[in-house]
């Protein structure tokens, strides 16, 4: 019934712990948003190999979201193992546009669209997405 | 140049805190999805006049996200006093479409539009909107 | 069976909501540090006249945690409208003791002892306690 | 001058996030609680061999916190790979006393000695610690 999971360009496995879960014993959506922040840091780090802690401290470039549209298909219950996973969907001149999803094996639980855009951590404007940053984004590409 | 920022039919003043902020110095914008929970909640308890724990603890009724599409159209800073504000877009069976927005002011911060569904906690699985709910409901339409 | 809860010089009001709740439907204990946190940025705003944020942002001096004591007397749960407070019990000359409580009525729920320490955010190192700040607390004196 | 870092029985690698940090760049204290939320997960499911949401969810037994005493002694920054551990210090009829450490490498960052009690979920009244948690939580002891 569920469309089928997609599978992304970049992948990490996690676990839904008790501080993910609300009292109707399933994630809280926002914790949701919490852990894809993770895989978006974990994928600059290690997949665009650019330390995410250097971008945001030392070169002061931040990476907002200014859009997000997630549809929640499936519930995650505690102790669930899902797969988180990342693909890149469009760069544009500041503007980076991902692919999201959860998925528990093949069933998929959340699909997002996400589109962040890099900024000056100093003026909190826009500012084009740094070379190294858009050379390795590349291979990421849905 | 923000577009101009809407007044909805249900509306709250909170305080932009310390933890809601990231090492950025402006909203994570997770946050602002608990937040707007918060806003959801008090909206059922108030406006609709059906205390919101009830519903969850005694009727086990959940509230639970199906989708969320949000604009971030200006950053929110620690000691912010903005304004949360909700309308209903649609009622169907199960779902409900709200339109909700954080503003300072006359100024835009946050656009969301979020369908939630009514599930018994029991299955996780949609239920009717109770009679009581979607009678209550229709004086918060857009 | 339970110590009676204490009435603290500096109080507030809060609804224990979804978000702070957990899959047992009690408060998940880091989110009354959360909420403890909010009431010290609202006596340092409103009781000690020192806008938090400015405090923070302009001023660039911060008050971390140095210790903490907890004790977990009884459950909140969901729906539960609970009073926060806190009292000073200690000024040093950096560090400042507080004791802080929980309570619904006279049962008392939690009870913090905590040591803050002011610091400059640009070297994370403890300063002497501004003036104005340390002649506004002794108002909360125990 | 720091207190040397202590090695513990049970010990996990966990990197500092951009959503653990608030605006002064470190982690907001509430965070490392939420953090050695999810060791003692860990340490149930992998050092005792229980699976944990089977714990809360199946047998329906909590692990709440009666009593937590920290120590913060050093920040952490965004980026900062630090270890997390946990030994058993006492193991009560139903209480069970933790000592648990944040550290990275030989500096100690955190210290903390937190006391949980195994409760039923149904009546969230102590209950005694199952034979197969105390057994296997022996192997722990500091």
């Amino acid at each position: 019934m569920n469309p089928p999971a997609i599978t992304h360009r970049f992948e990490r496995n996690t676990l839904i712990r008790f501080s993910h879960c609300d009292p109707a014993g399933i994630v809280f959506f926002p914790q949701y948003l919490v852990l894809f922040n993770g895989l978006i840091e974990d994928w600059v780090s290690e997949g665009l190999g650019i330390p995410y802690a250097e971008l945001i401290l030392k070169r002061r470039i931040g990476m907002p979201t200014v859009s997000l549209n997630c549809e929640f298909t499936a519930v995650s219950n505690m102790g669930d193992e899902v797969t988180l996973g990342l693909s890149v969907q469009r760069i544009g001149g500041s503007s980076i546009g991902l692919a999201l999803g959860c998925r528990q094996g093949a069933e998929q639980r959340v699909r997002v669209a996400q589109v962040l855009v890099t900024t000056s951590l100093d003026t909190h404007r826009p500012i084009r997405i740094p070379d190294d940053l858009r050379a390795a984004m590349h291979a990421f590409d849905l």
